[in-house]
This record gives C-alpha cells, structure tokens and sequence, in this order.
C-alpha cells in the first residue's frame, strides 16, 4: 500500500520505459524477420512479441487514465499508436479527455468512424462538447442523431458557450431535492443512486418548477437528525454562477470563498447544470500554461514528437513582430550614423541603456498587471500608481546611471560621456516606468487581457526610445 | 438571492468606494474641527463621524473574511488601520490568514500583545503555524504555553516543515472511522458533530493503532444501507502523502486524480493529517504568482501604498545582474570597435541580431521547461530535443535571416552586407536553440527549479554572442 505520488509517479516512469525498451525490442525482431528472412524464426518472434503485448495491456489496465495520457504524450507516433490500439476500447473516452491537444489529434486520426461513435456513446454530454470540435463532422452528425433528447439539449447547450464562461466549464450531473421534504426521503432518495457523482460535496434544492433554491451539504445532512425538514438546515445564501460569467470569474470565486461544486442557474434562475472544482481546476492550469506560451511568443503547446514545420509555424508571429520593431529601432539608430563615427564608444555603449530601460518597464508591467488582476484600482490610484513607479524609476536611475556614469568615465577616460549616460539612463527609466503603467491600464480599459502583448510593447518602447534618448543626448552635449 | 460572483464583485468595490469616501469625509471633518477651531460644531461633527464608522462596521460585518482582506490591501494605510480597527476582533484571525504578507505585517505592527493572542487563541494550530512567522516572538512563546499538549505538538509538527512540503501545507481536521463498524454507527458518531470540518468529503479508516487502512467518501456512506461494514465499502487504494513530499508534486497528484482531500501519514503509515483542495489551490496561486513575479526579476509583491524604498529593494538584484550582462555585451562590442569605425551600419543592424536571437532562445526555453515539467524526459529524448530545436532553429534562421539579408542588401546598397546578416542570423539562432535547450536540462539535473533565472542567462548569451558573431562575421568578410 505505498501510493505516495513518489512512487506513483516512479512506477509511471518505469512503465514508460517499459513500454519503450518491449515496442524496440519488438521491432528489432520484426526487422529481424524481415530482412534476414528467417520464416523458421518468424513465428516464433510473433509469438514472443504478441507475449510482450498482451503484458503491456494488463500494465495499461491497471493505470488511471490520466497516467495513460501520460504515457502517451511521451511516446514518439509510432509507439504511442501501438500503444493506443492496446487501450481497451471502453478508456478510449476517458483517455481522450486527459491527453493534450496536440496528441488527441493525432489518436483521433487512427480511429474509425465506428470507433469514434462508441468512445462518444461513453461519454457525458458535457465531456462530448469538449471533444466535440476534434471529432470529424460526421461522426459528430451521427454521435448527435443517436443522443436522447434530453442529452442532445445539453450538448448543444454546453456547446453553444465561449471556451472561457462558466457554460463552456459546466456538466449536468446534477443531484437535486425539493425543500419541503424529511432528511430521512433525501436519504433514501440517495440510496438508490449506484454512486454520486464525482464533487458531489453538496444537493441542490429546487422547487417544483425548478427553480433554484439553495443547497444542502452533504456534511449537514451527515449532522442533522433524519426528521429534520431540507428547508429548515438548508443554505440559501450561495454563490451561484450564471452560464454567460466569464470562467476566470468563476476561478476567482471558487478560491476565494473554497468551493467544491457551485450552482449555475439561467437568468430565470432555473438550475441548468453545476460547475467543479475540476473543471476549475483545468481551466486555471490551461489559462496558466496559455499566458506562460503566450509571453515568450508561442500559440500552442508542441508536441515534442511532432513535425518541425508545425513548430516553425507556431513561433512565426512573435519573431515576424519583433523583426518590425527590431528594424524600427535600427533605424533609429541609423539616424545617429555620424554621431557613432565621430564616437565609436557610443555604439558598444546604446545597448546598455535600452536593455536595462527594458528590465524596469517589464517590472513595472509585472506589478500593475498585477494590481489589475487582484484589487480595484480607482481613478484616485492610477495617480499613487503613476507617482510611485516614476519615483522608484527616478531613484533606479540615479543608483543605476550614476553607477554606469562612474565605469563609462573609468573606462573610456570621458566625463562628459559619463554624463550623458547617467542622464540617459535616467531619463530611459522615466519613459519605461510612465509606459510600463500605461500600457496595461490602456489594455485593461478596453478589455484586453493586460497580460499579454505588453511585454514586446514594452521591449520596443525601451529599445528605440532608449537608443534615441541616449545617441540624441551624446549628439547634443558630446559632439 | 442575486449571487453571482459578478454582483458580489460589484457589491465588494461599491463597498470599497463607499469606504474611501466616508473616510475621507471623516477627515475633512476632523481638520475643520482642528483647524477652525470650532468646539460649538466640534461635538456634532463627531457625533457624524461616529455615525458612519458604525455603518461601516455593519457593512463590514455582512462581507467574507476574503472580502474585508481585498478591502484592507485596496486601503492606503491610514485608512486601512481605521478599517482595521472596525472589523470585530473574533474575526480578525480569518482575515489575517487572506491578506497578502505586506499588508498582514502593517496590520499586525498595530495590534497589541493582548489582541494577538486573543487571534492566536482563536485559529487552528496549522493556521497559526502560517502566521506564527509574522508575531512578534514574545507573543508566540505565551500562545505556545496556552495551547493544550496535543495542539502544541501540533503546531509544532506544522512548523517543522520547509515552505514547499506537504507537511507545511496539512491540517489536523481529521474525522476519522474505524474499519470493523457498521455505517449506521457511523452515521450516529457524524450526528454528534455540530458540523464537519471544510472540505470533508471522505472520512479516514484507522486502526486501533492509529494506522491509515483507507478512506469512506461520504458519497459511499450515503448511498449504501446502514448495515453494511465500513470495511466492505472502504476504498484502499488510496494516494496518500507523507509531510515531506513537495507541496508540488502534491498539487499535480490533486489535479491529476481530482482530489478533494487526501490523508498524510508518516513513515510507519500512522494518520497524521490531512491535506485539502483549498490548501493545494492557495499553493497553485502562489506559486504561479512567485515565478511570475521572478520573470520580471521581482522577488515579492509591492503593496501598492507602500514606501517606495522597499520597492527600489525588491527591484535590484535583477537590475544588478543585467548591469553585468549589459557591461559583457557592451565589451563585446567594444573589441570591433575599428569595424564599426569603418563600416557604421553595423551598429545600426547588431541589435537586431541579438534581440531577435534572444526571442528564439526564449522560445526554446518556454519549450523545454513545459516538457520537464509534464513529461519523463529520458536520455533518447534529450537526443530528439537537441535535434528538433536545432532544426527550427535552422530553418527560421533562414527565413528570417533570409529576410532581413535583403532588406539589409536594399537598404545600404550592400549585398555582402546582406549576406553576412544571413549567416549571423543564423549561426546566433542556431546558438541561442543550443544553449536554450541546455540551460533548463542543466538546471533540471542539478534540481534547480528550470523556469527561474533561465531567461536572463539566455539572453545575456544571446547578447553577447549575437554582437560576437555578427561583429566578426562582418570583420573577417567585409573589412
């Protein structure tokens, strides 16, 4: 019984490189068979290989699905499909749900219609609308056609949300009571049931038209005497959702008042479907992981096992934007042409100040986005705001230039060139800071994430405005 | 019964406004008062000044203790302490353990012996081993010798814990069932609960030892007959943690088999603890909210109305690093100091090299610390990785190198020039993928946390090698 996430995780590695070293050995013998012609061997080497199958799929069995996922994403294609024909069809779904997108692509693409059709039998209407758009078109006409009413309603339902509201993160497995009943009917009522649902921490009470009324926890219904009345230990005061709320909304509830399963409830407030702490679970790591790409550039996660021109395309945007704003700050430069030549000590010297500019306006960024996401800024501290960082990069400036000041005088034997650079860099920082508070609060004001795109904003600002400030500053005071 | 999280936010910053403004009028008040001189208005203003904390402090006492924390952060001091001042003692342990570090200190400096340990005597003992590091010493060794011997020992297991385990991250809350009971007894041990500890949704089988067997959902308990034995329902298989385990890995076990709570158990499987999904989710926060901050080379949050030294503190170790980047690059530079002399272009087009060498290695990086993050990298893999990012590297070198080489050609009139570009762009790309992926498999193996730091390496190598290779390049071939 040791099932600390250590060894589970080494028994994954473990069966990962099992997995790896039986489909090589496998395939050296298949190659064996072939090359040397050998059909004496031949059906000897089939039959260990079939052995070494047949022991792989009873390792799959006992694995979670989010562990085959696992493994599946770190298998090269061929091994990875080897692999996935020796999931027991009844998994597929489960498994398909757990795997990256990239790689569920290429699962899908190996299935048959037929195939697809079952793993869609086995899955919730909720679970479909997310495999929804992988599955080719008439597989989906058919998946649909075969669905009960009642499921196809919320499938379309669940499939008519943005990827980002509380509708798209909802399921259906709703476990309702009406208010004006015993405990002791409620418990009986749940005694039928084979199982709860999964994040079943709390029923939801309707009345007879369906409108939602409150819930009750399944820890009060655990401390409460059977002859109690729903209505009477029942909480009525509770954070509900409506399908249309953003999901980072619904994030930020389920962290701040710790919820596990929460009610979401059309604007008649009729209970339409619950929303997990799984489902924000995932959507937090996804929305974690998308900000992590999208700040160095990247659209979509790559599969290390995929094709090379799929990653070139994926990297194409950020490096397309950065040659433009890169050229534009070489062109600035090129302005000072004659300047650099009369003072080649210029030239080594312009990089310092636009990088260091760059460091303070990315920090900047960092602490107002952050503010952004966490408090409510008013009108009366966008001002503290502004102050603040032009005082912190007043202060850098002077500590940060005055130190450069000192090395460039050292190093070049020039005080005036010190100078110029302590003012340089001051004035840099200044601009950094004033933009490092600006962009994000512009971005926030018309609605777009502040995160994103800010930092090669940012970059460029510093880079051509600290060239400028540096080489026009030398141009007028040096030559 | 209007809940959704949007109206609650609203509420939450119209209760924010409405703060501000009471208090602000307060103190235009309070200067008329003192200013003026006024005694005959003196008792009626503060009779109005009273009037309004009184509401406020109603207000105050409507909100979530996660409310009234993002209330006090979004203060500035002095109204913060007034607020602070309102919201009733017996709660203020709740908000203490939500607000954020930098505000919790300004509030704790106010509070007196008394109060403190009237707050320490009022939280659990893996609570007050989260705040124990913000009390002043003296109070903590009277809260220590009040506690009973089996919270004392308690709070001392939680302490004896580095940040990042689980152990720091465990409570004691534990309702425990022993295996050969029926379920009814059970229900009848539940009934005597005036309620179950947050998060409870399983109970924790022990032995007469004390020893973990297992765990019963209460979705289990509920849907089975009472006489059935706890032990024939019982789940065994169970993923349970030790204190020592890394919080992290905890976190991808909890998200990985969606775990509501989950048993701690020391190295003789005795039940010590237990660790919940809202401990799991405040770790994700915060560790998501650390590495972002470490990106922009912070090391803590700033508190928006705090002193401006703290902040030009948090903010230098990064600049002080990019000074020394910045100094190398710039020497770098300063050795083709006669080319540039005698071909000026060059410090127009060498940071476009290096910039856009520096976005390629960011990329890589991005890549290969989401693969060690999720994925077993084995030795065959690290062979795949060098390759496949070596070929982007490749390719978009030429692209781009492409590109840029007949802008360069057409814009000075100079097609070795261009050329000479094409062969840097790539050659820094090609280095900028190398040590991209380098870098986090280095940090990996020596258990350095790959995402940290790894940006400001790259890119002090993409400087660097950038100016070197296009500056020699451009030395060897054109001069």
């Amino acid at each position: 019984m040791t099932n600390s996430p250590d060894s589970r995780q080494e028994n994954l590695e473990h069966v990962i490189q099992d997995v790896r070293e039986t489909l090589k050995r496998n395939r050296i013998a298949e190659g064996l068979v072939e090359r040397q012609k050998m059909p004496h061997h031949e059906l000897v080497e089939r039959l260990v290989q079939r052995q070494n199958l047949v022991r792989l799929e009873r390792q799959l069995e006992s694995l979670h699905a989010a562990d085959i996922a696992t493994l599946l994403e770190a298998l090269p294609l061929t091994d990875r499909l080897v692999v996935w024909e020796l999931v027991r069809a009844d998994r597929d779904g489960e498994v398909l749900l757990e795997v990256s997108d990239a790689v569920r692509e290429s699962l899908i693409a190996v299935m048959d219609p037929g195939e697809l059709l079952n793993v869609a039998s086995s899955l919730h209407p909720d679970e479909l609308a997310d495999l929804a758009a992988d599955f080719p078109e008439t597989v989906m006409d058919d998946v649909v056609s075969s669905l009960l009413p009642e499921q196809r309603g919320q499938l379309e339902l669940a499939m008519s949300y943005a990827e980002d509201t509380v509708g798209a993160l909802m399921d259906f497995d709703l476990v309702t009571v009406r208010e004006d009943v015993a405990l002791e009917v409620a418990f009986r009522y749940l005694r039928r049931f084979d199982a709860l649902p999964d994040h079943t921490d709390k029923l939801f009470v309707v009345d007879r038209d369906g409108l939602f009324q409150g819930v009750i926890h399944l820890k009060t219904l655990l401390v409460n005497a059977p002859d109690v009345d729903v209505a009477d230990v029942m909480a009525r005061d509770v954070v509900s959702f409506s399908p249309e709320d953003s999901a980072q909304d619904a994030a930020d509830a389920f962290e701040r008042y710790d919820l596990v399963s929460a009610p979401v409830v059309d604007d008649k407030r009729r209970l339409i479907g619950r929303i997990t702490i799984e489902a924000v679970i995932d959507f937090i790591r996804e929305s974690t992981e998308e900000e992590r790409l999208s700040q160095a550039g990247l659209r979509e996660q790559e599969d290390i096992f995929a094709p090379v021109n799929r990653s070139v395309k994926n990297r194409a945007p950020w490096l397309a934007i950065n040659l433009v704003t890169a050229l534009i700050a070489s062109r600035v430069i090129g302005l000072f042409e004659d300047s650099i030549e009369q003072l080649v000590a210029l030239a080594a010297l312009m990089p310092i100040v636009a990088g260091m500019g760059g460091n303070i306006g990315n920090q900047t960024i960092t602490m107002i986005v952050r503010e952004l996401a966490f408090r409510h800024i008013d009108r009366r501290d966008i001002a503290i705001l502004y102050i603040k960082e032009l005082k912190i990069a007043l202060i850098n400036g002077l500590i940060w230039g005055g130190m450069l000041a000192v090395i460039t005088s050292l190093l070049y034997g020039n005080i005036p060139l010190g100078t110029v650079m302590l003012a340089a860099v001051t004035l840099t920082f200044l601009v950094a800071a004033l933009f490092g508070v600006t962009i994000p609060l512009v971005r926030a004001h018309f609605k777009r994430d502040p995160a994103l795109g800010s930092s090669v904003m940012i970059t460029a600002i510093t880079d051509s405005g600290g060239f400028f400030i540096f080489l026009g500053l030398a141009t007028l005071f040096l030559l």
